[in-house]
């Protein structure tokens, strides 16, 4: 088996170049092509293009959407459901999708290696750690704002634009040409001046401590992202629901927990429902959606496009909001959105000479 | 003599290509380095460097100087003296400088083709051309208030950056790689960023005639630019104090017409020199020096390092302020910086490929 053979050669602590990049390598897309061609192990180089460019804009526009019923909600009242089981029921939601999924590739394609949901405890054994990462993180979100308030955090928040660039540079060991480094200086600098208001500068008076735990926010976020694509990428003719299934099965156990630590008296009495709206059911979908998008940008492009869409993602809410909310855009948000898009486009033509 | 045959080549209303890179032509780099090593044409290559590097520093140090004298004096109190004297007196004092320099190079190398004061109506006839465009734009000035605030005006100015590169294009025909084009917009991106403050989203509401009238002085104030920089580089080996001479002489006068319109009264109750403090002595002598760095960059070398090394004093100016005057730099500011900075390391390395 192609995936032995490369597991015995790493460790799964070692997530070496060699691993990930064996997606476009010539052993495995040879034998993957023509025994599991749904698996998106071994794709041509066309057909590779445009499931990238189909998922990233997928990203995109539910990333962008996201943030707009979010802004509906908020505009229709304050949350009346419990947020602990809206997380539950967008990680359910998400396992679920991925078992539909699966069934459907097992009556057309039979059980085969790589498309059986039983997994080894060593394969399963890295699914929970983003996770966890990402429950550190949100621990971190309540001692945050001791130091620093809502706007401050807001700008803060584009430091994992960084953080995610340099540790998918360290941790996957991936190339970034000088000018890409250079759009990514410039992706962090657009998106924090897009978001500038006047509360903005407040960032400039925060304490050390704050630094620090924005900081390492940024980075265990940054961590889980490229963490993920590792996990997705180090068997790339695993199929996708099955990896979803295992990452999104942590995210049902971690959130149980939550509701019974957070909201299990008010889950108990008024019911896990209660409060429910219309607008909530909807965002849950795109959570759930936003959530399978974010799995397959991962495993068929990388951190770095997922990056990119939600940065234009939060350009893009901006401006149907605009149409939506009647908001105005700012001289900042125009500057931001230039250099955002001057961003791309030296990303774009800034692409690394292939080494061989 | 290699002037005349280029001069014979080429109409002086064709600025084409051949001109302006006639200084590091062949033809010229021979004849000149032994004849008149002094004159700035057909330099070595490292030298031409080290020219280049310390009129760009000069430009940049004084520009910023500048506008530290500006706002010194307006802390100290309105102007008390008549603008169009000390216009007049910038002008008078470049003129005297370009001389004095004249006679020295005179007494030690003679008096030669390249270095004598006299020239011809051809020669001569180009050199009143940026004054009066100059003068105009200034005169729009006054005219553009009437829709725009001081803020606004401030943010418009920036336009200049892209009318300097896109007419620098154009009219020199010089180029500019894809990587230095998306530097140059960053640049002026960058620039605005930098001097955004709660008062400069008013420039959204600007209406359409002030557009128009700030988009046509960007684009005098970018000819202008370009114009002079196509006379100083159309007769390379020619000495550039005789240059710098004939391109003064004509602000001298257009000043003493300004004079005799606007201020005549005061200056002949008041005295010519009536209410000049210091700091209204060094602005002058500043304005003379920057306006004879300005010279050399354009011939040395070009409009592209001259708005760069503006656009770099401006933030210089910034942080010069903070230490001077207790001002506080805004989140704005850094990001800016950070995008300019980006921008210039950008232009260094993505120099157009030399086309054999």
């Amino acid at each position: 088996m192609e995936y032995r053979r490369i597991k015995e050669q790493d460790d799964y602590g070692d997530i070496s170049q060699k691993d990930v990049e064996s997606l476009n390598g010539k052993p495995l897309a040879g034998a993957l092509t023509s025994s599991i061609p749904a698996s998106g192990g071994g794709l041509t180089n066309k057909s590779s293009w445009k499931l990238k460019s189909v998922v990233t804009l997928a990203l995109t526009l539910l990333t962008s959407s996201q943030a707009i019923l979010i802004v509906w909600s908020k505009r229709a009242g304050k949350y009346e459901y419990s947020v602990t089981t809206a997380n539950f029921s967008v990680e359910a939601l998400k396992c679920a999708l991925s078992l539909v999924a699966l069934f459907r590739i097992w009556k057309t394609q039979g059980v085969t290696e790589d498309n059986r949901l039983s997994a080894s405890f060593d394969e399963v054994s890295v699914y929970p750690i983003p996770a966890v990462l990402y429950l550190v993180k949100n621990l971190l979100q309540y001692y945050i704002f001791a130091y620093v308030d809502a706007p401050a955090y807001q700008i803060l928040k584009n430091l994992n634009i960084i953080s995610t660039g340099v540790l998918y540079r360290i941790i996957l060991k991936k190339k970034l040409s000088e000018i890409q480094w250079a759009a990514f200086i410039l992706l962090c600098a657009g998106c924090t001046t897009a978001q500038l208001n006047p509360s903005s500068d407040r960032v400039l008076q925060t304490p050390f401590q704050g630094w620090v735990m924005a900081i390492v926010m940024a980075l265990l976020s940054g961590f889980a992202g490229v963490y993920t694509e590792a996990i997705m990428k180090k068997r790339p003719s695993r199929n996708i629901n099955v990896q979803n299934f295992w990452l999104y099965i942590f995210g049902v156990l971690f959130n149980l927990i939550a509701i019974c630590v957070q909201d299990y008296d008010a889950v108990m009495n008024k019911g896990f429902f209660h409060g429910y709206s219309f607008i909530t059911v909807l965002m849950i979908l795109n959570h759930a959606l936003s959530g399978i998008a974010v799995s397959m940008v991962m495993k068929y492009a990388d951190n770095i496009v997922k990056v990119y869409s939600t940065s234009v993602a939060m350009l893009l809410t901006a401006v149907v909001s605009v149409f939506l909310f009647g908001f105005h855009l700012s001289l900042a948000f125009f500057l931001g959105s230039t250099v955002v898009s001057v961003s791309i486009y030296l990303h774009s033509i800034g692409k690394p000479q292939p080494q061989k």
